[in-house]
């Protein structure tokens, strides 16, 4: 066997025989864990601020070794059949989806690292992030919530529009009655909207309440519809899971 | 066929023999949200001072295609057979529900446009809410909702007659032992009912608080009903939904 | 038929043979309706001050009313051949739980309405509250709830166990990372758990927050506890209607 | 039957043929309870100050009855089978679970009695609270709720993984928008995490609230996606009991 297909056999996931992931990926999804962490973590000035150097080494560390792991998914990926042999090949890969996350996730990385400011590098950095949606491989759960997801479609866009239109009525009437007592937060129907969220969803921050006696049996009324609100998607949800599992056990059955 | 009946096939739905809607409802549809959402926006000031020329073309614009909009619909309503021909029935048409609706949109619209002051005229704007309720025509997903609501009608009537003995209680233990404390928020049974109902909804403004042990002892008690006060229409909802379905399922394998 | 099984006809809903309430028994439930709203009310002093006539004028005649209709109820309940004839039969009806909270409504309204200060007059007007029991009739929707909650019993219970104890560790490990800051709020272990059920039934009142990075934390794990203390009720209420509801249905077709 | 058997036959609940507890379980249990509350309470200036007597002496009973009942069932524990006999059975016992956690509270208790800071006996007794494990037998119940939570633990756990990239999502939105304007509450990712899961759990203390217009629009949308957050494991739950049951149900018609 070949350098470069054992070193496939370690990158690419469909070239592994065996369940679970090989050692060379548990390795790669440690360090996208651990740099997406640290990104998060980056933004507070309490922990970067007298460890720069510390965080620099990390950095260059991280960027390093995604590009090196990039180079090597492009030099590897034509033993994938899909891919295709060749330069062709390995351009048909470079702008797959992946290839083109961890693209866009590595080249600001190189190009802002070196002379840019430190505000816009931690910006950067943030772009990690993204390589999350390279961990979404939950199959089997996934694919079960994504069905129950799709197949009540229609009543879970039905109970948002039933929130939108709450969210509409609530908000003008509270506009309506409390607009002159309190200019500043229901002043308008956008302003009064953002009580009304707050309210529907259960939420209260409670920064900005009614203070009329009208306004606030209209509050009690909107709070009341936002239960109604919640247990309207959990219902569907509930129901749309036990179906879901009802008919993987049927299928089972029948095989 | 005659440019009157050409143009019933556009307005009016039911004289549509493909499914979806027609180009002209399209864009009386798109019309219609940009008008709601405008008629929220513009209650903003910040949004509108400076820019008057600019939502009166608009406005405008708005009432002219809704009277244009009346005075098609009246025009080939004859062609419904369900409205019957000649002045009557335009006049059984001009009395249904749907024309009464635009006619409320538009006629203070229009009455109102010249020479009143802005704050009346911005309010009746926010009349063209009322055409929301033309849009409601999410036939399958709503006739769901509604045998689901309606068959567990008598269970959701009990959980709201159990939510409302709560706030009655709740808010009168709590006048007798915050009253004297807080008399502003708790000194009598209606004003402890905001408290009260901020708090079995879970929403928890924070802006009326016991401060008494004996005052917070309740409340936490209060809270924790509120969460079966939540799970049960919840649970209601979640049974309902499941039946309603299955009875569709079972309905559909019988044909 | 003698006055008194007339008037039996319309007091006792056990004697009627039709559906519904009588004539006599809805003005009843509505004198009740009221009297309790006015009850509530009556604490506000805004609603009370300059009007203390009218209060009393109504206030008298509910008595009257109440006085009135349980002196009826008295003479009549020995047509009810359950509460047996004379003297004996009456006495057996007047120390039924019904007849007593009629009478603990009424005595205080009667003794204390004469000469006694307002304050105290208005708390033994709350008695009256105690009347909503009397209406509390919807037998087939209650059968069912009661039937649901009591088959769940263990479950209800067990999970309020899991919340009691979730209670007690989150608001132990405040107490110990928050006491040295915030001692007025997380001082002991008891004040801490007024933080901890307004955060675990996500009530959120924000009256008192952890302010250390640690507490922080911790509060966002019981945060997210809290979701889970929510969706289990809802879950189990969820399966028991929908296993009483099948229950029902299977009897039905048994039948 | 010698005077050992018959204290195991008190102490230990697999020796009992009947169902229920043993008088003397009865009292451990209670003197549990008792220990435990008054642990919390105790944490309570205004309960302890000037009681320190009283406090000292329930203390010392406390300890000195866990102190016989530990020296009790070491002595008995060689009766049951499982144990083993002589010292060998002894040590094994001392080593299971149960008995470690007896150690646990009683080690302290005994060690920082005499001499020692208010403080620090306070923390100890603290230790207490551990003793709440030893009631977990809830046999039926426990089972069936840890079946079904079994049996959803991919899908809850999937949920929970939506949940921390909605969390980082957000947060990270946030810090971008509001970053600037609250550097206190939005100046990091960490920062605006606080934030972020008290809006996504639907808790809305309201300490932390977004100011700028997107930030509040932001804010809304992640308050209707902490709706669906708590609607997801409602569901799941759900059908996770409403199986669990039927099973049960099977299992019961089969035999």
């Amino acid at each position: 066997m070949t350098l470069r297909r054992k070193l496939w056999n370690g990158l690419d996931p469909e070239a592994r025989v065996l369940p679970g992931f090989s050692l060379l990926n548990k390795v790669i999804i440690s360090v996208i864990l651990l740099s997406v962490v640290s990104a998060l973590l980056g933004t507070e000035q309490a922990l970067t601020e007298g460890y720069e150097a510390y965080w620099n080494i990390w950095d260059n560390f991280v960027v390093s070794f995604f590009a090196i792991e990039y180079a090597g998914r492009i030099w590897v990926c034509v033993e994938n059949s899909r891919n295709g042999s060749g330069w062709r090949g390995r351009l048909r890969y470079a702008l797959s989806l992946p290839a083109l996350i961890d693209l866009a996730v590595l080249a600001p990385a190189i190009l802002f690292s070196v002379g840019s400011e430190a505000y816009v590098a931690r910006l950067f950095r943030l772009m990690r992030i993204l390589q999350l949606a390279r961990l979404g491989r939950f199959s089997r759960a996934m694919d079960l919530m994504s069905t129950a997801l799709h197949q009540r479609r229609t009543e879970l866009q039905l109970s948002l529009a039933v929130a939108v239109v709450l969210v509409i009525v609530s908000s003008t009437l509270l506009y309506v009655v409390e607009g002159g007592h309190q200019p500043e937060s229901f002043g308008s129907i956008p302003r009064a909207m953002w009580w009304s969220i707050a309210t529907l969803t259960t939420v209260g921050y409670g920064d900005v309440v009614p203070i009329t006696p009208l306004g606030r049996m209209l509050s009690a009324i909107t709070a009341i519809m936002g239960i109604g609100l919640i247990a309207m998607p959990a219902g569907i949800l509930a129901s749309a899971f036990s179906d879901a599992l009802e008919e993987r056990r049927r299928k089972a059955e029948a095989e």
